[in-house]
């Protein structure tokens, strides 16, 4: 049984806010649970100095946790004066997902900046931000098609990303803050509208995991983004 | 007559929805208007080492924005490296102001750490997150007595803070950002429930201001800041 | 009885020396009292980038402390690897008063910066550094003029600051350490020569104050400040 | 036709030199064909403050790569004040990797400290450099058995990486500099002697992956590590 | 001819003026011309954690330079956030010459401080410091001996520093800004005052120099320092 | 006797292997007895901002030590965040040295950047890397003659350096860690083929040393540096 009462394939309640920021080109206020990201996508005129004039455009996201966000207090990243390990790996993933989903040629000279800021945890926070920032990303790109500056959406298909784990024994989906810390091996997966596989991340976090179990994760996985995706598109037709 | 259409004297609509976030011992979304700031209050047993042993607690404040919650977007302090002098500045403003209202000797040899950050800013955004923090402290500190750790709440008494300013000749209450653009003279003014200043704090923008402009502006925000205490209590209350 | 034996609308002594460095613009070692700050202004034939082709001008402040100008040693701040808040919050409050009294308009795209550096600290530095500057900037412009690049020095008015405060139980005129330690509102008021006011921050380091306090505390700064005005006139005129 | 001429299922000529450096506990130079890592293993008789106490050992990871050690140069992360999200990234995957095989509870409050610097670089500097850090870390273990401070040697398994891709249309094994530039499909995969996953990281570079081709490529995985493990068995023999 | 009109061998007017800060135990303002260090000393009664309860002290220089002290305007290294090789490489210098002279072990466990801070530069600034600080060293171990609290005054010696340099062909002494620009060999020498080599620190600006040039500047060296001892003793006596 | 057994004025051997890295234009692994530093210089096609467009090049060198090179491990500097003083004082005392010899207008607007790392640390390692640089910036130089981009290498002499110092009374000639932690004096010399001197850099460890060890030192090190340069010209040679 899971802490949080759940069956095995069963997704927290997910819930898609958006235009939550009155100034962002796009923008989503994520839930899974208790799990809360806001995401904004937001539009630049111009593309870092690697892409100047190559005539394509770019995308790059930042995440950041409150410092609030979690059962105690951390140490806030900019008093620090430097963001973390942890804070750079899930950056740069969520950069490379959303990348590959959107037609950078179509979009043009133009930067999107995708920032996933933490205001609650509970585990997922990268997922929950992937997935969110699909439809922020989206509805920026559609402010770019109705301003007439793109005549279509660059947006090729969509994204989403969820994590799944091995709970004392039984492969789960969607792992909350309490079954992540119980967890053996915990894997997160991205995944497009299509069915193609973006990235595939898995730790063994105490005993190594066998081919089976990665076989058994990945094929929750596939079904709890299949669900996902159906939450984006019906956000995005509401 | 002022951008927003309202008269002079007029806050804009304030809103404080405590209890925002799970974890934090206090914690309030305020609103003032557009502006939205979401302040935590975290509690920890310990102070900071030029205390230690003298029996008395600490509290502290950190600000921080959110890349987009200005109409273009910042650069995330975290992935600067460093806090700017206005960051620092207010974030110092606020932990002055909510000192001034905390018996540190009756709060033992605890610290209350005041986190608020910014998700959406229309001017105002340091008035608006001490006058959360307020209750957010509150909120903490009751918990504090409720766990039978405190007999009695060491919040001595309210305090809350309004913007006000010379807008096209006219003083006017509860700048947002159209406002402050546009405004010759800037106030911030941090007040108690019982009428006493706590930070005054006037910046000629343009034009150096008069004797008498200043003391109309002081009479403005003494009358916004018993309205902002009125407030306060009712949340507290509810 | 104030420790230094002053009355309370007396000044400490104030000495301006001008031209004390050789390669500076505009050179002022400004003393009051023990307060030793050494002030230069130096003049460079660019603006910051946000400023470029704008046909204006600007001026910025720096503001330092040697490690030992204090009766303990602080920790030198370029070894730090960063300014304190206290510092930036300062050179911010002197960049904006030298502002508020140059045409930046009539400087051309040239960048005046204010470097105040405390030789000794003895309360009332950052008021010392304002009123010093003001000479010092007087004359890095009064050299653009003599030396055919300006047709008229574009300082259209003095300014000067002072410190006010409350000392048990009495208003007082320009603070010095001892005061300043034991002091229950301190107030740092800019104004210019022709008595307007650039700048008011006022702050109650225990007990709020009142507006009658306050009030008070506004009428002895006017007063010290017109002084401090006729001792620049008397520097420049010498 | 794979560039560097070999079979898909080929590994690279992998060379491991033990005791390369007089002063470390451990040392290892690593070979895959031309990537040269230099891997130390230094002990400490201490572990970080999270763990006083608790009678148990730690084990974590830095990485770096000499500037030159690439086709161009790259900045120094010294001289730039900070390590990339890149570095980061590796030296917690090499952390986690290497402590999935040790017993840290057998290693008592002690702390390895695994150094992989790469000297030249052509694909595959990470799980060189993991492959490389099992033995160095071996050695090291071994010398505190040797001393008499440890009865056992806490080595539970071997650990060793090796790199798959997609490389036009064919899954391949360990994708050397010219391979990985042009792949669709990168993965890292990291497994133990008893055929256990301990990490499993895929990202698409171009188009998604398939299921069927991320089953291929941890089929290629599985065979080309245990011939890496057979490589580190017989160096130890030696 | 020199540009300064000086004989090869003869110092610039040189000028210590002790007591110059009122809160540092020791502190003396140092001229060599128009060059000018404020150099403080300052004690703790406490040693850097290397030394602790080793029962001896330890004596440690920081050194910076006021922005516009040179022609042009530096950039301030508080604002930039690190210190300079240059201005690192002139305290580690400063540090090991006042060492010398000093016993460590007399002192006890305390620790001495000297900041040289350059008010005006004009050469030669790391000897005047030095020169200076022996001085202002003096004084602070004198005041823990009128304390009480040290049986004898711990400065074994005096020490001072000249710069040398091969002008146009000509060895000449104590370079200022105008000769050093314009010098093929520039040496420091700092040596105590019973004639012992504490550092020689000689650099090609241009052209190698040869045996018979460095014999000729040690020369002039010497009898400079020597000098420049009697008037630290003068200093002292007075 | 000295620990290594090796006579007053006996270098340890000296190994250079040209052409260790396959990407740099020029590398040597020079090895000076145990200590053995990577030496590359890579050609860039651009200059410092403050050197475009003079038509002249530049040379700057990088000085680095893996954190194991010594016998106790040292914390990494990138991971710090920042270099030691006296990694800056290294590589400002190599990037010097090697200037001396190259002919910056014959190189035109390039740079060659010399990035010297420590992987074995045995005393002396600052004079093995200048003595290898020396070889490494040949070989760069030579391949932009092979090149057609220079008619003739810039490189006018050769340069290389040794340490000295006063072990137990004796002067003795490249000092071994063992050595130099028990040395009363020690002094680093850079010379020419042509015998002049570049650098020399003496520091009393313990009691200040006299002229004539001075000149002892500096005539043990012209011999040493001879030899050294013997041994580079075999190596261009072989």
């Amino acid at each position: 049984m899971r802490p949080s009462q759940r069956r095995p394939d069963e997704l927290r309640p997910v819930r898609l806010t958006r235009h939550y920021s009155r100034h962002a080109e796009g923008s989503v206020l994520v839930e899974f649970g208790h799990t809360r990201v806001l995401v904004t996508a937001s539009v630049e005129d111009s593309v870092p100095p690697f892409l100047r004039g190559k005539g394509q455009g770019w995308l790059t996201a930042e995440y950041g946790m409150l410092p609030r966000a979690t059962h105690t207090r951390n140490a806030r990243e900019a008093a620090k004066g430097k963001q973390s390990g942890r804070t750079q790996e899930i950056q740069r993933l969520i950069g490379r997902s959303l990348r590959s989903v959107v037609d950078l040629a179509a979009l043009g000279e133009r930067q999107i900046t995708v920032d996933c800021d933490v205001l609650q945890a509970d585990g997922g926070t990268r997922t929950a931000a992937i997935t969110g920032a699909c439809v922020a990303v989206h509805d920026a790109l559609a402010k770019l098609v109705a301003d007439g500056k793109l005549a279509a959406n660059p947006l090729r298909d969509f994204v989403a990303a969820v994590s799944v784990g091995v709970y004392r024994g039984t492969p789960v989906l969607d792992l909350d803050y309490d079954e992540d810390s119980d967890c053996d091996t915990d894997m997160n997966v991205v995944m497009t509208g299509a069915g193609g596989f973006v990235e595939v991340q898995g730790t063994a976090e105490g005993a190594p995991f066998t081919r089976a179990e990665l076989d058994a994760l990945l094929g929750l996985a596939e079904r709890g983004i299949a669900r996902l995706i159906e939450i984006q598109k019906a956000a995005i037709a509401a």
